[in-house]
């Protein structure tokens, strides 16, 4: 079983990570990092690269794909290329899912059109624009369609992913093996969880972030 | 300040994306990859190389060192040259920390004779060759030593030592900022919660994996 994970500049790297830990780990599997131009590609932070090993035309039917976020989708998204490939691996795949904003490369593919959908929290309504009802939740299947939300909820997703390819005992075997046992400090992961002062400061961040990308260009 | 996180063939991604991910949202911090030798490194699994950007006596002194895992380590506990970088980045830092097996480098390195501290759930009795008292926990926090258990309990770790560095609120928008609200679709990932079939399939695929390093070593 071929799964795809696309790499990009850009890229958020946990938002990969994450399922492709979960993912390499099932029988039979096999995880490629594939790219327009394969290569290293720059994350969010640019204190990272990673290595996609293959070009998006020498995979495209793979069995399952994982899109990642990070703000790199914000171009993807409207990519001929990209979304040629997507809607290409999405006619064949067994599961085409996303995590955090790569669920706005799936939205531009057409793909989550009359579907229920989650990303990132502070891009639900984005999904809106392309005929998806997005949905509050940390991971939406819909048939063979799973959308995650933001950044670390691509290891649940992943975790869920294995259970329906290889039986709960797989993804159990999984989620022991990466000892996924979870036990934060703080109770402050989702918008209705964080204090205000908390979620004050990542809109902050994002809005400074967004006014960086404008004088970039 | 200054947060360096060692890469080397045989990572396990995850040990070392999950610090980095909550680490790098820090702000004033800089997340800084270094290596003996840099350039990309290959994952445990093969199916990805994460690149190092600086040599190790080029980052003789960050604030903060966080040790990744996977089996790579069992090479590393026994280099002088890593082992010599380490102690000296110990002696003046401010955080040593490691995730997983990164733990036996510390090991190796003399800094856990005497503490408490904890590693991936399979090797927890190798921390005891090395003067240290194995513990079952997420993470292990001794002074200015925190060693996390396998894995995934690198973000937990490191949204802890967010907190330590830059205060309770700062921790939580990292943790809102990454979506961490783990809601994992089982609770196995713990050898006191994994059915004992899963337990069975992690100790079968460890000993195959010791079994292939043996040929292949």
């Amino acid at each position: 079983m071929k799964i795809a994970i696309p790499l990009f500049d850009g890229i958020t790297a946990l938002d990969a990570i994450g399922p492709y830990e979960v993912l390499s780990r099932l029988p039979g599997a096999e995880v490629t990092f594939v790219a327009a131009e394969p290569g290293p590609k720059r994350t969010d932070t640019r204190a990272l690269a990673l290595t996609a090993d293959v070009a998006l035309t020498d995979l495209p039917h793979p069995e399952v794909l994982v899109f990642p976020g990070g703000y790199g989708t914000r171009a993807l998204m409207h990519d001929p290329e990209m979304l040629d490939w997507v809607r290409g691996v999405h006619s064949s795949s067994q599961w085409t899912t996303s995590v955090c904003t790569g669920a706005l490369v799936l939205a531009g593919a057409g793909i989550l059109e009359g579907l229920e959908a989650t990303t990132y929290w502070l891009e639900l309504e984005t999904l809106r624009r392309y005929g998806a009802t997005p949905v509050q939740g940390r991971f939406v299947e819909q048939g063979k369609v799973i959308t995650a939300a933001g950044v670390s909820a691509g290891i649940d997703m992943a975790l869920l992913l294995a259970s329906r390819i290889a039986g709960d005992t797989v993804a159990q075997a999984i989620q022991l093996g990466i000892e996924y046992d979870p036990q934060p400090p703080f109770d402050a992961g989702s918008p209705a969880k964080a204090p205000a002062e908390a979620q004050a400061l990542v809109r902050a961040a994002q809005r400074a972030e967004a006014e960086a990308e404008t004088v970039a260009g």
